[in-house]
């Protein structure tokens, strides 16, 4: 039952991938500003929807952290309205001339195109379905939303908004569209149409993530855990380090670049982690420490193995003492998971080779994990941050949701 | 059995992944020129090793073609050791800075890193042991190459003699690593390894790619089937056209990039089939056309509708007359594998049309589909073509065997 209609839901996707895919960027910003007064102007409808969400999640006993990430009120309302208006002023990077080439006698185009049908699987905030539609049309592509059950009435209604908006403009309104059902049953018939669907970009946990890897040929772009670790030097500055570590840890514990380990060189633990384990205990912090840390700071927790590469995403700080940056280096290929690890030094030379034998998607230098970001590095609004080293490593961006393809032209030439 | 030795593998291809993503492009050469100095020296072993295969493969009766594409001679060596020596002269992309960018405080740096670990499926000549192995060295990845059964002695000495060459010069023997068995166990086992293996690259027919698809959740390029085309346009000029045309068919059929389907619009159908026809059968083309053109050319053979999807990599041509560029365009769309499709016209309008309507992974303009190859448009040698439109879409080079990483530093920056 299901599958036939996924079947036409994604067929009509395509067609309208191919309708759209060399729209101008005057008639995409045009719509995109037309989402954003429609959402203002129909606010209470959006919030009426979203009551019904957060009316079943409370009934379901969903937890409040859960349910305040489902709730829109008019100010989160605005909020969307201007992360679209964000996404007008970016640059479009449909028909960018990435390279030219006169040889052979052929002149050699590689122009960059939209990846064409886009399916994204989230669990998390309604404000997830406007970013990510809004992202996938001002790069050409068609989208495919599947959001979590806890916030379908808000979904559907925000998908109707987009897709009316673009009727009225004369586009096919299936550029945007969510899929009807929730059920795990209804998403492997997703996953199966690889003959219809470019990517799928997942967000979520790894469970979601091994799901999706075994029921699907299609590419994934995931968006998946971020164990970001920090290594402080022997010759870092306490003080600035302390600072970093406070900032990458507690800044915003819940998302995928905030710290979760920290590795320390064994002659300046010492000095840096009785102030340290202060102040982040002061701030509700548990920290979970190796024997040598626990021997310097008494009152911490013992770490088993396994918390060196968890992903907390709560206020806990697994910490570990090492030998030296070669040790470090050791354990952050080991433990992290290629998100964010950076490390803290006065050191030139190991800043070199941590640099040089680090590959996570950030690596960062006296500097906090927090930064690995789309709108902090500078690409504008991200539809996440990939943890896939292909196609997008890091924050994926507009350019992130495009491919290339080459146009070759000449007087008829043939090949010798 | 095979599953903890196959991880074994993997696991050592991983460390030395990490011991080789920063060698220093002078050392990465020295090395590929002693490769190609090796394969010289020891062309006699190679030959006689080769032997044994094409023995097996004559004895188990396979095709005088696939008996070719198996033999090593000394041409054939010759050939390899200068395609080592082209690879040496291609620039190293690792390194390579892509952006760089000062905001908030921070200095970002976008640059480019090797994948990781490469795997390369492929069932062809036993030349792609050397070039994938090669390429992927000097993009600073290792590789685990699994080569089909009928060229298992030769791939065995060629993997063995560049791994020589990588100990003698004090660099992990692993880089380089062939899967010493060829049953389809063997292969599940080593697809099952998304935490060792960054990539899997497969060269070969659609049911290769099923198969790796419903066995892996590693990120697959895959290298498929080209099913293209050319679509002859009301203004073109017949005799240039049917140059194309032959070129496009004839030069070597047996390849991706060979033309499978032409589409012909109907007011020049007339004019370019039969003498088109008579060219192409005179060469031994057989024609398959739809009731349009078998009314124009008596002789040619009926075609069916799964004719215009079929790569033949043959002396084979389907063939549809259409009512205009529109309709091309749907065909193309509808049939083509998103390889290699291109108009044939006077018209501008209607090149601006097609180019902008087709995103295959290379559009040509009255140019033979000959053209679409890594060496032709300028990238070097090529590890294959994609039919993937993540990551590399299109010809494969060096640049596309890596990928990007931040770098960020700062004057102890914290998040605000």
């Amino acid at each position: 039952m299901y599958k036939s209609k996924i079947i036409q839901l994604a067929e009509k996707s395509k067609q309208a991938s191919q309708e759209i895919c060399a729209l101008s960027t005057n008639v995409k910003n045009k719509i995109l500003k037309d989402v954003a007064k429609e959402l203002i102007k129909e606010k209470t409808a959006i919030i009426n929807a979203n009551k019904k969400d957060v009316r079943t999640a409370k009934a379901k006993g969903l937890s409040a952290a859960m349910i305040d990430r489902l709730v829109l009120n008019e100010k989160r309302i605005k909020e969307m309205k201007e992360a679209v208006l964000d996404i007008v002023k970016l640059p479009d990077p449909v028909g960018d001339i990435i390279e030219t080439r006169k040889r052979l006698g052929l002149n050699i185009k590689k122009t960059r195109i939209p990846l064409g049908v886009v399916c994204i699987i989230y669990e998390s905030r309604p404000n997830v379905t406007i970013d990510a539609a809004s992202l996938c049309f001002k790069s050409g592509n068609a989208v495919i939303l599947r959001g979590g059950s806890e916030a379908f009435y808000s979904n559907a209604l925000l998908v109707k908004i987009f897709s009316s908006v673009l009727k009225k403009h004369g586009i096919n309104s299936n550029t945007v569209s969510l899929v009807p059902y929730t059920e795990r049953k209804a998403m492997i018939s997703l996953l199966q149409l690889d003959k219809l669907i470019d990517v799928v970009i997942p967000r979520g946990g790894e469970s979601l993530m091994k799901f999706i890897g075994d029921h699907t040929r299609i590419p994934v772009i995931k968006h998946d855990k971020g164990t970001c670790s920090l290594f402080v030097d022997e010759s870092a500055d306490t003080g600035k380090a302390i600072r970093i570590i406070e900032n990458a840890k507690i800044q915003r514990p819940g998302v995928c670049n905030a710290l979760e380990t920290l590795y320390v060189h064994r002659k300046i633990a010492k000095k840096i982690l009785p102030e340290l384990c202060d102040i982040l205990g002061s701030k509700g912090v548990e920290i979970r420490g190796d024997d040598k840390a626990q021997k310097i700071v008494k009152k911490i927790k013992k770490a088993k193995e396994i918390d060196y590469s968890e992903e907390y995403l709560d206020l806990i700080l697994a910490i570990k003492v090492v030998k030296d940056v070669h040790e470090a280096i050791g354990c952050v290929i080991k433990y992290s998971s290629d998100h964010t690890d950076g490390i803290i030094t006065e050191n030139k030379k190991n800043v070199a080779l941590f640099v040089k034998s680090i590959n996570s998607s950030c690596v960062t230098v006296n500097t906090s994990t927090r930064f690995n970001d789309g709108g902090q590095l500078g690409l504008g609004a991200e539809i996440g941050i990939s943890t896939t080293k292909l196609h997008a490593y890091g924050p994926m961006g507009l350019k992130e949701l495009t491919t290339s393809k080459y146009v070759v032209d000449s007087d008829y030439m043939i090949r010798k």
